[in-house]
């Protein structure tokens, strides 16, 4: 057995991608529907990274039954058969219906409350530095990491959790609309990258 | 006009998405099929970090059609209306039927032969590294970064590259299976990325 120093940083990190509650468009708050790339693309990031758990919430019954589908292909049907490594991926993930079933099962796999930091294209305000997440988890200390759908986490969502990432930001002026896949692999690597 | 020193690093940087000749599973050399979220992903990403130009490569013409008829929606219909942001990230792709068509095209927009490096999940050998490329956009020094679809670009294309960028890594040995979307994500932060 590994003791706690030996354990990777990256065990002590989860992503969770936020169904509901969301935003659209015109900043409502909305249930966004699953997106079957988002679960491949972000549990392959995942993996790669060494992250824990991918947790995909929805309180959906007809997408959470989309979602069983697809993992039963894949971690048990022909997929698991034609492709290991994404079976291996897509193990990571678990679904939850709520925020809450997630912040309990976080805390029963961890043993004890996790810091919750969301992640936004658009916050104003005070961030958590990627270097004070990246120093977290170097000191194996739970971290859970809120991505939303759509047009990104609902504002309750935003003021519950204990931080903010800072967003993204390239070398073109303020344009910031990449896919949340795209934001979760380069959130991963910032994090936990390596070469 | 801006001089030479104003003009975002990101300009010099232009990324190719080759469908030919990439390898399949067993090794093979092969033609792959365009894949339209792609096309988003990468083209978000390459506006948000600042990059010259998307070239996306493929010598079928019922893939060049679809590529033209994604195109139309988004820069010139429905789609351009309903979402101007995505608009401006697909106005940055250009149609390429194969390599050395793209490599003209990039000396003519340039005014010179840029440094052409490819990139590979499991590539062993020397490598550029990354530091190196960040400091050849910074000197406005022409970059031409080529992506494999399927299981990565072609070995005839990689000797050809004046080097190949070190795989992604992360925290958990050797797991390397990102999407092409995640590895140019993670790639543009790495070289252009801040915040």
């Amino acid at each position: 057995m590994k003791g706690r120093g030996e354990r990777p940083a990256g065990s002590a990190l989860d992503v969770a991608l936020v169904h509901c509650p969301v935003c659209n468009k015109a900043g409502e708050t909305i249930g966004s529907a699953v997106t079957n790339l988002d679960l491949h693309d972000i549990a392959r990031a995942c993996r790669t990274f060494g992250v824990g758990t991918f947790y995909v919430l929805t309180p959906f019954a007809d997408q959470q039954e989309l979602v069983r589908e697809i993992l039963a292909h894949w971690l048990h049907g022909h997929g698991a058969i034609a492709n290991p490594d994404r079976k291996e991926a897509l193990s990571l993930i678990r679904l939850c219906s709520d925020l809450p079933a997630l912040y309990q099962a976080v805390r029963e796999v961890h043993g004890r409350r996790p810091t919750i930091l969301a992640t936004s294209a658009g916050h104003q305000g005070e961030y958590w530095s990627y270097d004070r997440a990246t120093a977290s988890l170097a000191a194996r200390e739970p971290l859970l990491l809120l991505f939303g759908t759509a047009w990104g986490l609902a504002p309750e969502v935003m003021a519950e959790a204990d931080g903010v990432l800072p967003p993204i930001q390239g070398g073109n002026g303020s344009y910031n609309h990449l896919s949340v896949r795209s934001a979760v692999s380069i959130i991963l690597d910032r994090l936990l990258g390596r070469g």
